[in-house]
């Protein structure tokens, strides 16, 4: 039954609408400003409009979902913070202390804090959702991190969250995680789906030492020869060496797409979520917007596999949908300048004298 | 007395101060996050304690002051819009229908806006500062821009405008700019200080054509063959190839950094302006953002002519303040997470294994 939920909404998932493109595309052309000279807030806009399939679409009601889980290949040492951190981490984002809360009330963002599968007792709370699918993965190193039948249930219920998040007038979605020890899971799944070697998708994570890092890529090339994960298999990828966060993210991401909503990549281990969305369906690959490109290895050559080009380049490798959130605001900006902006002939200003063949 | 209110102006300029960078530095490294890991807005608050003297900064009153004025070189056909689309686009500031005005109202910034030398009758209008040098500059190509005497008065107009915002409470201000004819100014500045071929730091400004670009780099050649601008010389530099709006704008950076503000630099000619600021008092360096880097040719260099690396990479070519009403964003970010975070004490989240180097 899972499997036939998975199928219909992959099956969900349309393409961008070109009409809308088109109108907004002709719209840009008659701002006040010279065409093309707002750049990447021109294009975005576009896009924007074939997402939702609006010529005029707004970014008002905004959400960050930030999933959180445990992993049970952090008990080999692949962190430089104890595995406790991940459930201390989500009562510090219910208590609205972290960079993810900030940022967010700085974007006008609406955070939901979902336990994902920590391995903490955590308390109840208004802005916290239990869809915890255990405490923590199996270790990837050694075994399965999940069943197939948990890597569904995980993505199935992002995805549900993010139905009923649009039901509820969102606008616009975004994967955040947390999790002690997912960057090695991220990792492993970005080296399965580009075949580049591990070495070259695994940084260090919240700040290991070399030696460390040295064992975490140890560690992964033992799950990838252990599994050898099929990259076109995203249930398998997620069963294999995924983390709960990352499937419930990849969930939120299609369920994003099916509902035509922007679907928003935060950093590494989100963006590894949308790896694993556009494995389970193609077509979401046309909703997913890079935020920001990380400083963790293996970010930058995940995003050219993905064809997508961060908005941001700010040297940040924190998660939680820190990036998103600073990326949002950039996506509001540029759907209100489509919107708001007065066109030659209503302000009365001059149109060019030249020319210019139109760009891209 | 005009020449001693400049001095007066320069030599108020002081060094950021270390103390509140030193404890800015101090908290990042207590905020519950790995050290470093919020990157580039870490640094920037940083560097705004050191600016504004104070440990934990503010941004919450922002002002964007958007200068418009005329250019005599216009008349020689170096733009794509004819010369009185100055004028229109004030018009359209002033009914907040320009890209600048819904950025502002994106980023909470005021924006004011400055007829430094427009050559049009300009209506009677609360958010129109009157501040013009004349209608518009000479042709800078045949003669010289302006006399040194007016130069002098635009840049202490700006600065006095500074004083004035931020005695009324301005946290940051930054320096948009509208001129038809002003990429040809910016361009024969940028050549003058840098040393660089005038090929390589003319673009294409409001979209010229290839022969009207070739017909624009040989205007400025004979400009700079005619006038040989000492670019220590930072009135000489306003005088020769400068325009009012350039004028106006480095003085209200060099404002900015006398009253220990943040002064924004937008795109080509408001770093040009820059430029023009620290020719004339170098201490306002350490003050300059740089928002953005445009797509108009030239701007990359003349950042690194200022050792600044710009926030935002995002093909913007506009002026007005658009990128600075975006990179602000980011500044209140940045300085919201070093306030409003948490500690790892005060949220109870274990800290690190490892300690690797701190970063610089």
């Amino acid at each position: 039954m899972n499997q036939t939920d998975l199928d219909r909404l992959a099956s969900s998932i349309g393409p961008l609408d070109v009409a809308s493109m088109a109108a907004a595309r002709e719209r840009q052309g008659r701002l006040t400003k010279p065409p093309g000279s707002l750049g990447r807030l021109e294009e975005l806009s576009i896009w924007l409009a074939g997402v939702r399939g609006e010529p005029l679409p707004q970014v008002r009601n905004k959400v960050i979902v930030t999933a959180a889980a445990d992993h049970g290949v952090a008990l080999q040492g692949v962190s430089a913070y104890p595995r406790e951190v991940t459930g201390q981490m989500v009562l510090n984002f219910l208590n609205g202390g972290a960079a993810v809360n900030v940022l967010a009330a700085c974007a006008g963002a609406n955070v939901i804090v979902v336990d994902a599968g920590v391995d903490a007792d955590l308390p109840d709370h208004p802005a916290l959702l239990r869809r915890s699918a255990g405490r923590g993965t199996g270790d990837l190193s050694t075994g399965l991190a999940m069943s197939r039948a948990q890597a569904t249930s995980c993505v199935l219920a992002g995805a549900e969250l993010a139905r009923e998040q649009i039901a509820n007038g969102a606008d616009v979605l975004a994967a955040g995680d947390m999790g002690i020890g997912n960057t090695t899971s991220a990792a492993a799944i970005t080296a399965a789906v580009t075949g580049l070697p591990v070495s070259a998708v695994t940084g260090r994570g919240t700040g290991v030492t070399d030696e460390r890092l040295a064992h975490k890529i140890a560690v992964i090339e033992q799950a990838l020869a252990l599994h050898r994960p099929n990259p076109d298999d995203g249930i398998g990828l997620l069963s294999m060496v995924g983390g709960f966060e990352i499937a419930f993210l990849a969930g939120v991401l299609l369920g994003a797409a099916a509902g035509r909503r922007p679907a928003v990549l935060d950093g590494f281990i989100s963006s590894a979520a949308g790896l694993v969305a556009c494995a389970i369906a193609p077509a979401a690959q046309d909703f997913l917007l890079a935020s920001h490109c990380s400083a963790e290895l293996g970010h930058r050559v995940l995003l050219d596999h993905l064809g997508k080009r961060p908005l941001l380049d700010l040297s940040m490798r924190l998660g939680e949908g820190t990036g998103a959130a600073l990326a949002i605001s950039i996506l509001e900006a540029a759907a209100r300048c489509l919107s708001e902006m007065a066109t030659f002939d209503s302000a009365g200003v001059s149109d060019s004298d030249d020319v210019l063949p139109s760009e891209a």
